[in-house]
Parts: C-alpha cells; structure tokens; sequence
C-alpha cells in the first residue's frame, strides 16, 4: 500500500490574516502522516515593495519579477513568510523545515522564455525537476517541508515561481510512491457554481463542468491557473485534488470541490 | 575514529564583496566531508533598514533587536542571504540546504533577560540546546547546512542570535562524535600581535596571551566576543579552533590564529 502524503498549499488570502492563519497552522500541525505546506506571498511584498520603492506589475495574475523584485520576494516569501511559519508550526508540535526550490535542490526551474510578454526571474518548473530523493530523506528524518515559491536553475540564479504550479508538479512527482492528497486553499468554500451564491460550491467539478463554468462566465480572471493546474494533478495519478477554504478542508478532506480528472 | 565535520563562520565584510564571496564560496564547496556554514549579517540589513525607517542600535557591538528590526533580519538574513548563499553553493556542486534554529527544531534559544541592557528579540543558546540529531540526519542525506543567525523559543518567536555564538554552540554540541575544525573567519590573517602590522598574525593564542593582548591594547571592542566564543569551543572538545581569513582558512585550515585552551 502507497503512503499518505498530504500536500497542501495556501495564498495571500490566509497569510494576511494572522487569526485564520493560526487557526489553519493548528489544524495543519494535527494531520498525520507525511505533508508539505507550499505558501504564496501576501500584501507584505506589495506593502515592503511600495516602501522601497519597487513598483508592482502583474500581466495575467502573474507578477512581472525584476532584479528588485526578485530580492524583494526572495526576503519577503523565503524569509519573513517561510521562516515565521516554520517556527509557529515548530510551537504546535510539527516538525517543519522551511525550504525553498534551491535548497537542496529541492526544484530546478528554467527560466520563462521571454515572448509577448517578458516575465523576468520567473522559472517554469517540469514534473521531472522535483528531487523526490530529498522529499523522502526529509521524511524519513520526521521533518515536514514548508516550501516557499522560489526555485533555482542550478547555476545560482533563484526564480519566483508561481505556487499553485509548484505544489501541482510536487504532487505528481510524488504520485508514483504515494497516495497524494492535494488542498489548493482559497478564500472560498469551493469552485462556485453560481459567483455571486458563496454557499454554491461544487461537490466536484470535470472538465466539461469547467469548460462549462468559463462559457457562461460563471469563473473568471484569477482562479484559470490554480485549476488548470489542479487538473493537470488530477489526471497524472494524484489520488484526490481539491479546491476550497483551508481550514474547512484541514478538519474534512471532502470539504470542498473535488477535481475529477 | 570520529568523522570530521568542519564548521565555518562567515560575516559581513565577505558577505559585502560579491568577489571575495564567490572566491569564498568556491573553495567552501569543494572542502570535503560534513561541514556546516553559518553567516551573520552585512551592510545590505542596516542599508534596508535605513530605506524602511528602522534604525539600527547597537550595545557593545549587538544589535538591539526592537520588533521591526527582528522583521528586518529575519528577511535579510534568513531569506536574501541564505536563500543566495545556498543557491550559490548548489550552483558549485555543494548540496546545500539554508537553516533557521527554527528549521527542524535545529537550535532552540531563551530571550536574553533584561538587566542593565534591553536586547530585544535576541535569543541566547546552549550547547545543551542544539539539535544534533537534525545535523547527522542532514549529513546522512548529503547534505550542508547553511546556518541563519536566527533561532527560536519553540513557542513561535524567532529571535536574533549571535553567529559568533551560534558557530561555537554548534561545534561544541558535534564535538562528542567528529573531530571538528570550527573556522572564524574575518578581514585579517589572524589575531594581531601588533594591531598596526597586519602581518603580525600569531600561529596560536592562549588565554594567557589573550589577556596580554587586552591588557596592552592590542585588542579592542568587537573581536572580543568572537575570541571568548572560540576559547569556549576550545575548551571543551572542539580539536581545531581556527580565526583568519577565510578563503587563506579554505586553502589552508592552518592559515590564521589557532585557539590553544
């Protein structure tokens, strides 16, 4: 029988609020079995970013990273976030470890070619890349991986790396040898069949559902890549891919939206 | 036979050379066996800090660590230079993985108590209080500890910790099981017999001559807390205590002042 892994990953929604945030760690610390926590960022890089000057630019969601920005996520996502969280958990009795892609050699990112749009220090991360070998080293020693999104090339270069991409592909390297459970958190309780209805989330949601859901306008902007790449989870052998709100799915797995692949 | 296990302390006048850091970080990667780095600070934290409004004040040569400060460090120290330092040293074929105290339980600290002097967030450390079970495991997965002066309570605060201390905590608690050399490396060849002669580098220094030193002058204000840290790592089982420069160190683990207890 495979191992449990649980591999969860939660955004700026629940970083920005430090009651919720411990409310979910609690929850997190009580989980049995091997898991990985993978974190966004949070106002405080925009907040740190405005004070230093650094402007704030997205195309598509996706933050344009420049030399300052890059040394801004690296000490705002790899630092402050990572190692705080690292430490609460350490008080609730998880033995977490605080890691981003470069160390050791947890991720290797390529850099994204520059096409219409040149998005700087961003890697773009491949199933392949993930040295599993560490994962389980990490286990094996009762640590549990608290990861920031931030990879390496291998050549010394650090990249910001989108989140929910990171804990997709960590979840399908790990597929193979473990029955993978995955929480994408947001700040709702599922995918929303109807926007403006809080209390319509979806059971589960196929490919046909959400082909559906983005022709009626029903979903929009944001939420495209965290479940693109919640599908590309679903339907490379993670056991069970699911969207909703951190807390709800720390005390019930089935809280949620499940992704059928 | 005990295994070796060096460990080497860096700060900030390498940390603030890019070129002196690579040369550094070249020789470190090749240095073979176990081994450990830990790095203190340098000019970027004051610099930010400056950019931010938060004013650096220092008793005695330590920072006073009011809560901003703590943010500050945690980011510069914790995320921007380990995080590089770490993804520079995996560029060098160095499997390096960057550590708060806090990372794995690796060194828990007590908050300095308030006398004469209000230090802030700092946590003082024990040998007692280290985590060599972390270390040897790490070690048994190939890897290399890269060490942030940062440590914690276990109760979710993180405090600012001297990486003099830290360096000489850390070997004295691997000491029992490996033939450690610990390394304090600074911008001199070694302690100076005449502070005006910089190729009056001693081979060795007791605590008699020591105290000649003080007495006469020779020594002043902030090499102090380095030397009493390494007396102390002296006398109690670490076989090599080193201070000098640190690529000279690299190239030579006999190339500065060594320790005699």
């Amino acid at each position: 029988m495979k191992k449990t892994l649980n591999i969860v990953k939660i955004g700026g929604n629940i970083l920005d609020a430090p009651d919720a945030l411990d409310a979910f760690l609690r929850a997190y610390a009580k989980l049995e079995g091997d898991k990985i926590l993978i974190h966004g960022g949070g106002k405080i890089a925009t907040t740190l970013g405005i004070q230093l000057g650094i402007q704030a630019r997205y195309v598509d969601g996706r933050r344009i990273t420049d030399t300052p920005t890059l040394e801004l996520v690296t000490m705002v996502y790899g630092g402050r976030i990572n190692r705080q969280i690292t430490a609460s958990l350490q008080a609730l009795g998880c033995n977490a470890i605080g890691l981003t892609g470069a160390d050791g050699n947890l991720l290797r990112a390529v850099k994204r070619p520059v096409g219409a749009v040149d998005y700087g220090w961003v890697g773009d991360v491949a199933v392949s890349d993930v040295n599993t070998g560490l994962l389980n080293a990490l286990f094996a020693a009762g640590l549990s991986p608290v990861v920031a999104p931030l990879t390496h090339d291998g050549q010394g270069q650090i990249f910001n790396t989108n989140a929910d991409t990171m804990a997709a592909i960590l979840a399908q390297a790990m597929a193979p040898l473990h029955s993978v459970s995955l929480f994408f958190c947001f700040e709702k309780k599922g995918i929303l069949a109807d926007p403006e209805d809080e209390n319509s989330a979806l059971l589960s949601l196929s490919e046909n559902d959400y082909h559906h859901l983005r022709e009626t306008k029903a979903l929009s902007g944001g939420i495209f890549p965290k479940i693109d790449n919640a599908f590309a989870a679903a339907k490379t052998g993670v056991h069970r891919v699911m969207i909703g709100e951190a807390l709800a799915l720390m005390n019930n797995p089935e809280a949620g939206t499940r992704l059928i692949p």
